[in-house]
């Protein structure tokens, strides 16, 4: 506290009710408070202040392990010692908020829910700062399969959502999770080692205390059609409602147009070729520049070299070509020639999402440009804003490219944001942005 | 164990003595026995078996969590009881082997700990069968941080390995960590919200509760040497001391003579960039194949072509093109060409280790070939192993062949020791592998 807010223990209470009572005077019906880093604070002072928020109207208080600290008995203990010593709590639901510095958080999360706490804060993937927070679906799932010994408690969540959730959410914050992630990774379901298939093949129920269907996850070779290069309209799109993508008949055609363009050139198109091309196609930020075309030379003999044609905002196609340390780096050059923002590129990574490379290539990036600088609204530190694209293509180069130029777009469209909404109190005109 | 091992408890117990007797009796001073599933077996079963194997000899009994179901303080429970009531446990030491299928091994590794267990197995990033199993660097830095609230325990391991042990365990398995994995994901120690980067600014206890230093992590602007095409032999050797590697002469020389190519195009020679490069020179297989040059072409515009030649083991140079749906597919359909070993290709990934795309790129394969089927020693289930390559390079092609062509060699390496192996008995004669 003196580190950090620089004020006394009785101006915090002071401040922090009133915040509270202010929050509650706008007409709030739920207000949350939290004592940021409740772990390791004072217990007395922490059971007088969250007292004095219950009297000035908080109805939910955030216990938050900031720094991702304590053990999984503490943590409970915590979270039972308030709800034993807080006079007033029974006006309140306690809520738990554990990041994952020591890789505890879903135990510390689970318990806190066993000790009292009604609300738990979780993200899908486990994804926040640093090392994360507990995961949903390590929370989600353990609350399933473990009810009994924790009370009784369940959570209402349709666990089928999980992985597709899981998905989403990993193609939008390009934050992928790690194959031997619980519940979501990719190796998660998959039984290797000789001793454990046998048991598999003998009786599921030895190894497999979560069924795959529990989560949603369907694999390519477990549904009935097959799609290649002869499969027509309807049959497309049954496999997307059947993989629960809902999209629009616009929507539709642009997808299937890349779809026969991927048919083509490949025998059969799996369910994750499918998802690739929708994730490229559809989850895409307004578009300022699209690709026209590419093309590249490359390898050990010679200089890389990039031409990339663009079509601009106005419909204009403009041609830059580039030399660059591989064809990568020479196309993007040239795509920097002709859109002239400057950019830093501060992550790049590929992955083939189905086997063989023969199979479409995400490529996911996260840029930042002088242009993005933003100030923290709290703080005032500048800090500058990253945008992530994607892209997907057969060619690693043309992948490459389509994600460069969809980071490229969202740094557009927050970049026109900001002029839009200094010129708002002229025009009243307000952009939407990413 | 009715269905997996059709044996009456009786006759379980009868070869697990027996088992334990015979290993003891070849001279084995520490046999440790596993009871598969402790967690979910009956209590006073495992009690009897537990004293019968000590006195058949065993000297740590490891208590496996084998589908990661278990709750902490439910774990911790287990291995106090255990500790509590099996006669003759004074004599043997308790261990843990916890698996992560609902993200709790760590909690459930610390909580054994807690409750008397005194070898504790653990994976470095966590990395195992479906989700894996307690990480070592969450555990290690969890009894250290928190020594006092764990009665004292400690583990004498030097955590300032952890980070480049984390490194070097991703190269060779080919298991990446995500971003938020605790302890060693890249933005483990990252702060980004502006309200952390406050506290962090006014003092750093706030929210680091593991310094970098800690573990081992360094990053690229600690250090007073830069790197550049100007740095000679000496600068480049400090440097690698510097980062902990040691190498021979030989390997020293291969690897300047790629960090010269690679200074030439790059101003400033990152750490990460010399890690990349090492990996790529130095942990490499025994090479049967070696590239010489590859050269490609690609884009929207017409089909990818690819030019590839390798050294073949005898010294030849043999040159083929191949056409694919893009560079990297066509080259390696080139290499495959040439080298003739039937292979699928199986996962593929690629990152950009440092930032901007004038990075060096490093791809990581797996492959299996028709030639590498095992049959599992215990259950006769035959299974197709695989092999993983990686590669390094600015260009990512070259990186991508590099990667292939290291997981062919190995591929190669391990079909001639069996090769080798079957013909044993006439001519004596071993290779080692992989």
């Amino acid at each position: 506290m003196q580190h950090k807010l620089r004020k006394t223990p009785e101006q915090v209470v002071a401040i922090a009710k009133e915040m509270v009572a202010y929050a509650r005077s706008l007409g709030c019906p739920d207000v949350e408070f939290s004592p940021e880093d409740a772990g390791r604070s004072n217990r007395e002072f922490l059971y007088h202040i969250l007292e004095e928020v219950i009297k000035a109207g908080a109805t939910t208080l955030n216990i938050p392990d900031t720094v991702g600290y304590t053990l999984p008995y503490e943590f409970g203990k915590l979270i039972a010692d308030i709800k034993a010593n807080t006079p007033g709590i029974e006006n309140a639901i306690i809520s738990t908020h554990c990041q994952n510095d020591l890789g505890l958080a879903t135990a510390n999360t689970l318990a806190g829910a066993h000790a009292g706490a009604r609300q738990l804060e979780v993200t899908i993937n486990g994804i926040g700062e640093r090392a994360g927070n507990a995961s949903l679906e390590e929370v989600v799932m353990a609350i399933k399969c473990r009810r009994e010994l924790l009370g009784g408690l369940y959570t209402g969540i349709n666990t089928q959502h999980i992985t597709m959730s899981s998905k989403m959410v990993q193609e939008h914050s390009g934050l992928h999770v790690q194959p031997h992630k619980a519940i979501v990774g990719a190796n998660a379901f998959a039984h290797e080692s000789g001793i454990h298939q046998d048991g598999m093949l003998k009786y599921k129920g030895t190894y497999e205390i979560i069924s795959p269907d529990d989560i949603g996850l369907t694999r390519a070779n477990e549904f009935g059609i097959v799609l290649g290069k002869l499969s027509g309209r309807h049959a497309v799109r049954s496999k997307l409602v059947e993989l629960g993508y809902e999209i629009t008949d616009k929507e539709f055609e642009d997808f299937f147009k890349r779809y026969k363009e991927v048919a083509e050139k490949k025998k059969r198109v799996t369910d994750e070729d499918i998802e690739a091309l929708l994730s490229d196609e559809i989850f895409q930020p307004k578009v300022f520049w699209s690709l026209a075309d590419v093309q590249a030379t490359c390898g050990t003999l010679g200089l890389s070299t990039a031409t990339v044609k663009l079509i601009g905002p106005d419909g204009e196609e403009k041609i830059a070509c580039a030399v660059g340390t591989g064809p990568v780096d020479a196309a993007y050059k040239a795509v920097d020639d002709i859109i002239q923002i400057p950019t830093v590129l501060r992550e790049y990574s590929m992955t083939s999402v189905t086997e063989g490379i023969d199979a479409i290539a995400t490529t996911r990036v996260v840029v930042t440009g002088d242009v993005s600088d933003s100030k923290h609204a709290l703080t005032g530190h500048s800090f500058s804003r990253a945008f992530s694209g994607s892209g997907a293509a057969l060619d690693i180069v043309v992948s490459s490219v389509r994600a460069y130029l969809s980071a490229l777009n969202k740094m557009s469209s927050f970049v026109g944001a900001i002029k839009a909404s200094s010129e708002v109190s002229e025009s009243q005109r307000v952009q939407t942005t990413e």
